[in-house]
């Protein structure tokens, strides 16, 4: 026989990402303006380039302990005693490779065959997948432009059954922005915790926030830790993705056994980076403020620009750098977007990269200049008004 | 309910290592003398600090390709053009976070329930768990000190059965620092391709080998990718296995699959890790020169203390830093490692850490230095003549 090698059949569950397939396509066409990348476009803070120079110079290049640098669990505890109010210590953190293996970790760690998860959609890239890839059923809550994506906790509540292992959040949520209220986040935790659901709760955005937001976070309410899995990084306020430097939050027997997962999965995580992370911690905050207070600015131009696009239903977004357009119910975004990129060169993300429910939709990301963004919409808007759907 | 958390029961396949249970009991004791640590004791070479240092203030912090950084990719190819026969091209590369991504990519995405993977005890710690967290069984062979920890080839063939997806292969390996003969691999090989079986070789010590001898890698031999995994790595070659930069070689059309899982386990690797491996492979390789002689110097030496030692059956290993003697049959290794700890504080691994089979060895590494080296057969080789078993 010379066939190829036998997959574990679990891997059909992951799907190449819409993402991806739209940059590979643009990558073959010129003067394409990019609303599709997902990662800052700021330079990385000066004093975090210094701090990790440092930690390579001091020979910082060996493995660390299985959950991590000590020193950076300690920042991180101080970091959320003045953010949320549980009182966390050390063993209720484990640094992982970006927030990536943190979700893949929390959802493969929980997910299995004859459970459910709750997500709602559109919902991140990685959920959906990651529950099926653990042979676990994805029970999807819908929620829409229209409502600004907000969800309605009665509706996560209903859903769970005694199947139910976990839910998924992420708020600020990636692709649409929304932000929920503590009110939404509160009822959904609560409840799970009661019937002995996990929350697993992608925080990655919760520095970008705007309005003068409270940036709410599962770890605002008085819930066991034994039912929530935070999953967070330092990419996306720091500007540095590229470090891979993540990190989960749970109760200290829970991390127990996903530290122990960890070491399988990767062993353990980059070391001069998390030294990088420190100085991200306790360094000037300017930095992100200065980066939220872009991020903002180019939220409030995009809005309207938006406004002046025929046939989208769009919402004012509050967190994160994403905004997701409805198109007249019916239509294949997918198809939409490919035609808006053949034809007038700016690149989106379809909407069922994110979720069946989210054909009709397409994802902008503003993680790009506001000339950009006005080059954009200088095509878009004009291009618009000649389409009918 | 107040349950904590219900795990995927998978997981269970998972044990805390005992490397990390020796070195956690360690950490209580003084005056302890560590031949337990799996990485090398030299600082990583100046100029691959430097390199790293270079993309820092070039501001490479942003994602790469899901495959990795392509120049680091075209320089594994070159890299590998001339080391094995088999013709690479980038296609056939993806980088992943350490070796140990590698590997949990290979095992879990071939490994499935209702499948067998045939793995060779004493074993590296990941193997066997993996493939009982992807649901599989593992079907050991058992080799021995007496023979040096070599594989009758025949032995894994007529183990070969109709649901074997998967053979692991390790040489040098961790922790016997046995290498196989090009024959050994050559047959286990060929056979695997001819039943469709596909071999995954760990071939992260490929570097360190003594003797004069050849490294035989399964990329020497004449067959199809599509049946071939190699993990490998730059943290034991060139020191650096905080950085975490590994990789994994297949046939193009295996490495797209492998990929697409890559981007849900953890994304992407480390950026600027990815520019100082450029220059580690790259650059002047006299620091590797440099570092496996003095790995074949402390071999040597260790194999000699050994010699002196009552009790222990030793042997030659020819690679890695690693040396597994066994005690006398039926022994219980765990409880000896304990008490050597407890009695003279040398601190070294139990054997059932790396197979059900080795209970009566354990593993010495010498990634450390001839002086502390000496120092641990001082206290040995008296204690020993005490014991009886």
């Amino acid at each position: 026989m010379n066939v190829s090698a036998r997959w574990n059949p679990n891997l059909e569950a992951l799907p190449t990402s819409g993402i991806r397939r739209m940059f590979n396509l643009a990558a073959t066409l010129e003067d394409v303006v990019h609303l599709s990348i997902g990662q800052p476009d700021f330079p990385t803070p000066a004093h975090i380039i210094k701090a990790h120079i440092k930690a390579l110079r001091e020979g910082k290049t060996r493995y660390t302990m299985d959950a991590g640098l000590p020193e950076l669990l300690t920042a991180l505890t101080h970091y959320y005693r003045g953010r949320c109010k549980q009182n966390l210590i050390e063993e209720n953190f484990l640094e992982t490779t970006g927030a990536g293996e943190a979700i893949f970790l929390a959802v493969t760690s929980l997910a299995a065959p004859g459970r459910e998860v709750i997500v709602i959609e559109p919902s991140f890239v990685l959920f959906q997948p990651l529950v099926e890839l653990a042979g676990a059923q994805v029970h999807r809550i819908i929620t829409t432009a229209e409502q600004g994506y907000q969800v309605d906790p009665n509706e996560v509540i209903d859903a769970i059954t005694p199947r139910t292992c976990a839910i998924i959040l992420n708020s600020p949520g990636n692709p649409t922005g929304t932000v929920y209220p503590p009110a939404t986040l509160q009822a959904i935790c609560h409840e799970a915790a009661n019937r002995g659901v996990t929350i697993i709760s992608d925080e990655v955005y919760d520095r970008i926030v705007f309005d003068e937001l409270p940036s709410p976070s599962v770890l605002d309410f008085d819930i066991d830790l034994d039912h929530v899995i935070v999953a967070s990084s330092f990419s996306k306020t720091y500007s540095i993705p590229g470090l891979r430097v993540g990190w989960l939050i749970s109760s200290s027997r829970n991390v127990k056994t996903l530290r122990r997962y960890h070491t399988y999965t990767t062993t353990v995580g980059n070391t001069p980076g998390q030294w990088a992370a420190i100085e991200a911690l306790k360094g000037d905050q300017t930095c992100v403020h200065e980066m939220v207070g872009e991020y903002r600015k180019r939220r409030n131009r995009i809005v309207e620009l938006l406004k002046a696009c025929c046939h989208l239903q769009s919402y004012q977004p509050q967190g994160a750098f994403y905004i997701m357009p409805s198109l007249p119910k019916g239509t294949d975004g997918s198809e939409f977007v490919l035609r808006m990129l053949h034809e007038i060169r700016v690149c989106a993300t379809p909407g069922d990269t994110f979720g069946k429910s989210c054909r009709n939709a397409f994802r902008l990301s503003y993680a790009t200049s506001l000339e950009r963004i006005e080059n954009a919409f200088e095509r878009m808007i004009p291009w618009l008004e000649k389409q009918s759907f």
